[in-house]
């Protein structure tokens, strides 16, 4: 994972050869992928060059597909014993697959050993970064689905592993942004002035923080342009109690709500994502806003 | 504030001498507040004792309201140089007011000054814990109020002051609880089996878990007389991804939100603090429920 | 439809003849599916014996499953014409499938034509009291759905179908209730004394008020016992403005929001639904809370 | 109020003794307000003339402030026998003052004896078009208030009154607009082509539907320029159950929700009024956006 990415214009501009060494293990076992779609350069993003891409394998039926999903390798210890594609291996490892405990390592086999049978090709999971929790719950619920309902999850899966090891390789055209916008729904007016800070995840784990700011008078801060954003894991946090005092909303019977903060992804860097927060002082409400 | 708190019912046994030996120092300078409320004796709860202290001293009016008030100390580093109450002294320092800086000495100083220019008292505030920004926030905020309003407010910030120094003092008579219920609403039911932590803030000012669970057939979770609740900072922890990941929302078009944490403030221990959270992939909505 | 439903004690000690006699239409011609839930009884609960019925419809595999959709007719006005079974007359002219103009009498039949080759049965949809646009907008989606996908449908709105023909046929063993609860979050608070109404749909399509009340201390309200709660569509209406007014929340700047009302479909009369509304001058949020 | 209201431009065009007798009335009893602003024309915006009429109002201190509100006529049915100003009296009809029962006379007449006694002025109310509950609802909880504030209150409610009573006599200047955007956040997406109606209240009380359209592919809708918005009570309806069963969110577990409707108040013309729905199957959520 230590791979450079080179930008898109140049992938671009790349010849056949060249444009399957730098995308090729992006679909397990299935460099195959890159010639399908290379004759439809140029891309204007890396969302089209992979949208490319997926209608690409989506064309597959029947046979052909169950041996694609069968290039993938089994989540489990002894894949990383015996060895796998490098970008399988640094993805399981990272969820934690190099270090189970013998209980665990055998549930997980069971688990495999069932899904299989059942479905004629190995439990596909984007899991890079995944927890172990997450891991599980999702194994137990797919392993009751329907066949064909399965095929569709394990191509969702695909579709998440393949973009994030596109991001590995390919820098994204454009980039978008990230946005707040607070509103007082108690004065039915923007939250002005509200101390605001961005926060990401860094490879180790710990949270650094990007950017501290005052929303405007509008109630809103947003990124746009400031620097590339990149896919992972952020947080906003909005000095409420600060805002509360100023407003004269802190007396005694309403001291309740705490600092908020907001765990989101950024999956797509080149998309905008905009986090509004619908605050009072005794709730709040956030979505994912457009 | 190494003082050990006494039982309610303990207090309710006191002599008159004993009594005030206990309360003197919840209202600034006032121990005679002790005296009008001793006689109403047994009290319930610390909630009912309280409301019984503010109604006395509510009934003050006109010079002698002035008094009273102005037998609190200023907020100041000179007020800690000088020497004042132990309370005072515990709360301002907790504040950070033995370490300003000049400039926001020098800021602070000004306000004081047009403030008792202006109302003819100090500037009163609970500042245990406060961080800087809220006490400037709320200084800029009340500096403007009319003088009726303001003295509403000094009120409002003693009743907060009390409370807090009569926690200190006197052990609850009953313990209120904490719990959580989470409601997904894109299916209208609740969300079982999510994972769910509670922590609580140290003096340190680090966090600490005290219960690791999962939400019941019904989405709620209770500590009800598990241990006493305390008055401080908490945060609910809710493992969302692993939930959605069971319920198959987690597609890649869908992966947005990380962990909601909800960070809250017990301010009374014999009240029960309910946080409800209504989930859904893209959103969610917490408020202070009963 | 003017069939007077028995109650469920009654149904639990009818001989098979007598049963399969009641139940005998819930399902389109099939008949033996009262056969197979015969000996079960007795059924605690209307919700039991219909699980148990769609428990014996879901063991149909294949061609026999097929064979018992292609027991239903297909919505179309040649349908009503030609003559069907009364339970689908009554459903159809609901929808208003009587009366359709010939262009939307068009659009259908190659609606029906096109999902018919496809999927080798007819489209089913509960169409009792439907609006043509529902109905359209469903049969839009449902004509690109996979195979699968497509049966899994058909059979959950062969559940919506047989459930509105059981509450028909027999009455309910208990009765759920109605319940609303108000939360001012700008208080953190109940919102105590807020007028609130409850409005039905009559069968001829006007609403009727049910109830006239004010929510108490715990800002709640609940029908419980009052009446048996019918399925059917309501309203709950809540005079906020006037709260507003007591609570001083409505100066001229915050004048926005008016009367709120919530329309929620009682599905199944058993169950208890209740309505929660989080309340500020500047916005409200309901859901269905448990 | 059969009062043509004239431009804002030609207005501004007017000498002063035509100046006086347009706005005269705006104010109760107190033309002199308008002399004290006609030197500052030309103004921009409805908005702006009425702040600076306000302005020179809250200018008043003392005696002369309390001289100025007893300028008002007292909301009872006396004060519509005895005759007051064409203004007043069109108010106080329109409340329903002219056709009280004797005893909520008795009752209005109680509550303004203990009133005035107070305060030493009239009780001065916005009652145009109020319903008798949010007026007593108003007086029962201001006849408590400290008379600092109640003078703010008395100077909020004129504030009231003379806006609408200005919006009688000029058009404004600039047309604000009415807008809605639905986000669905199950998918955490605009909820594109939802039928939506926008409905306003005649003067008859009746409601009228002023347009029905689709959300665009962002979920939004604008009436942005396509007529002007008048002041006044309004209401959005959202036809969900389409949109659900269009989405496939319809199954037979999740009908819960009816159509949405939304009733809210335009009080300002010049401005914006943008409504948002966060919407789910099971919940959901408006506010006042900007």
């Amino acid at each position: 994972m230590t791979f450079q990415p080179i930008p898109l214009d140049v992938l671009n501009d790349c010849p056949q050869d060249r444009f399957q060494a730098v995308l090729g293990p992006v679909f397990e076992n299935a460099p195959w992928v890159c010639d399908m779609v290379w004759h439809k350069r140029p891309f204007a993003s890396l969302t089209m060059l992979h949208d490319a891409m997926m209608q690409a394998l989506r064309a597959l039926e029947g046979d052909r597909l169950i041996a694609f999903l069968n290039g993938h390798p089994r989540l489990s210890p002894e894949t990383l014993r015996k060895g796998t594609t490098a970008e399988s291996t640094g993805e399981q490892t990272s969820a934690g697959l190099n270090a189970l405990d013998p209980e665990t390592t055998g549930l997980l086999g069971q688990l495999n050993d069932a899904y299989e049978a059942r479905f004629g090709f190995p439990f596909i999971l984007a899991v890079r970064n995944a927890s172990l929790e997450t891991m599980l719950a999702s194994f137990q619920r797919r392993i009751g689905a329907s066949p064909a309902a399965e095929r569709e999850e394990a191509l969702a899966e695909i579709r998440a592993i393949s973009w994030m090891r596109l991001l590995d390789r390919v820098t994204p055209a454009t980039s978008g942004g990230l946005s707040t916008h607070v509103l007082d729904t108690v004065r039915a007016a923007p939250a002005a002035g509200i101390g605001i800070e961005l926060w990401k995840r860094l490879p180790s784990g710990n949270m650094e923080c990007l950017a501290t700011h005052q929303t405007d008078q509008q109630g809103q801060f947003a990124t746009n342009g400031d620097w590339p954003v990149e896919a992972g894991d952020y947080e906003w946090h909005f000095d409420t109690p600060t805002y509360f005092a100023r407003q004269g909303y802190a007396t005694v019977e309403r001291t309740y709500l705490g600092k908020v903060r907001i765990a989101f992804s950024v999956w797509n860097p080149e998309e905008h994502y905009h986090v509004p927060l619908l605050l009072t002082p005794g709730s709040y409400t956030t979505y994912r806003g457009n």
